[in-house]
């Protein structure tokens, strides 16, 4: 199996390493991106290319690991190009645009090319009128964690449960491409209110110097790791809380389509005006 | 020592059943109160008495575990009762309330018996121009959890330390009564926003057929008994939600008189909100 990377930041980086270290063969093109990625690729031992076409074409799986607001041009450029295998968007990206994606990858099975004209790792799917290629997935907290656990959903997604024999964590929500991301927003309502509730005690703590103790005492209910994971969480808000809000006004976006009419959704709406209030 | 409770409802019942366990007499009034808990202090080892007099004169040590709402006039008629020892008001109050209870127990030191003419378990502080008998206290978690973990304030919280030999975990947040209190609403900031989170995300997730999905993504992060523990602080908040809109207007008010001039406490505010559509 090779797997080719469209964007070579730390979670491509962090993946390929793991692969490769398993026995896999990756690829990746950093032509015109910046010096950092370009060390980075040098340092792993994913193979360096020039071209997009090719990387697409050679590869049984493409990652797409770049920015939300890059992820649909990509899919465009790439969904032209590629013919069979598997396309894995790893951004973070809405459910919308999730499923904007996926359309771009589903052909009727009479148009992909035959199964003896060309020789994939992964075995044609005969039985699907439809086929569509395009999986999405998520990183479920770090990267780094070892080991990284990553969930897929979409039809193929199935093919890729392989990859849990090359160093990875990976599970099969559904055949059906945006559950994962909706998943994904789903545990944002949560992880991120809970960083705007904290980030609400720990400055109301702070106005009557009360920080240590409010910490302590939670942690006797939280647990051990409560403070440290805490801390953290309200440092990241800070750092940013552009980003969380905008990541919170999709939430909201999601939510107001799935709400029964007239439901407030006080908490989101909340976190959202939260992390504007610092930024 | 002598432990006195007033109210022998279910903190009651468990501390008194730990120190007497552990030696420690204790005693109740149940007179007037409902069957419920005439037969849980039966069912204890608690000693029965007839008058509240004859409680507070009698303990070293007077334990208030009602309601909020009775807090302060128990307070009261006790305050007018009491010239020794210590009273500990277990009631889930504000910072203010609590400041006006402990101003009750507020003495001048010469308008208080002599060493001489009464014998109380805890020495006279003789270094004290005003002694206050007066310590607030507050419950970690649930009471039946083992051991029961107690924090005190209160200038006489120290002399509370010997419970740690009789079966409590207790903890001396500080000698300023009130220190307690602060610290519960500071911790109900962050408890009682991450239950509204907690809703909100369920809510949705239910909307869309993925509150298992949900839950075990969750807890790849969040910890084994992410599920359990959410899903009961889940049902506690629908249950209760109408005391929870009090406990939030009152914690909005702590923020309105501690935060800087117009600081916006949204996740507490919407907190409330969320409680209250639930109502």
């Amino acid at each position: 199996m090779i797997v080719g990377f469209i964007g070579f930041g730390e979670v491509s980086s962090t993946i390929s390493n793991i692969l490769s270290r398993n026995g896999i063969q990756t690829v990746t093109v950093v032509k015109g991106r910046s010096e950092k990625t370009n060390i980075r690729a040098i340092k792993s031992d994913v193979q360096i290319i020039d071209s997009y076409d090719a990387l697409v074409k050679g590869s049984d799986v493409v990652i797409s690991a770049n920015s939300p607001a890059n992820a649909l041009n990509i899919a465009k450029k790439v969904s032209k190009l590629m013919d069979d295998g598997i396309y894995i968007d790893l951004n973070n990206v809405s459910p919308d645009t999730t499923l904007k994606m996926s359309q771009l990858f589903e052909k009727p099975q009479e148009t992909l090319p035959k199964i003896e004209e060309k020789h994939s790792f992964f075995k044609k799917q005969e039985d699907v009128d439809m086929r569509n290629m395009f999986v999405d997935g998520a990183i479920i907290g770090k990267v780094s964690n070892d080991p990284t656990t990553i969930l897929f959903s979409g039809q193929r997604s199935g093919d890729l449960a392989i990859l849990n024999n090359y160093g990875l964590n990976i599970m099969i929500v559904s055949n059906k491409p945006g559950d994962v991301s909706t998943l994904k927003t789903l545990r944002s309502l949560y992880t991120k209110g809970v960083s705007a509730v904290l980030m609400e005690a720990y400055e109301a703590s702070k106005e009557i110097g009360m920080v240590d103790q409010l910490f302590e005492i939670l942690s006797l209910t939280e647990g051990e790791t409560f403070e440290e994971k805490s801390k953290s969480r309200i440092r990241n808000s800070y750092k940013n809380s552009k980003r969380k809000v905008e990541e919170m006004d999709e939430a909201l976006e999601f939510l107001d389509k799935i709400s029964p009419k007239g439901k407030k959704n006080f908490m989101t709406k909340a976190a959202r005006d939260k992390f504007n209030d610092v930024k």
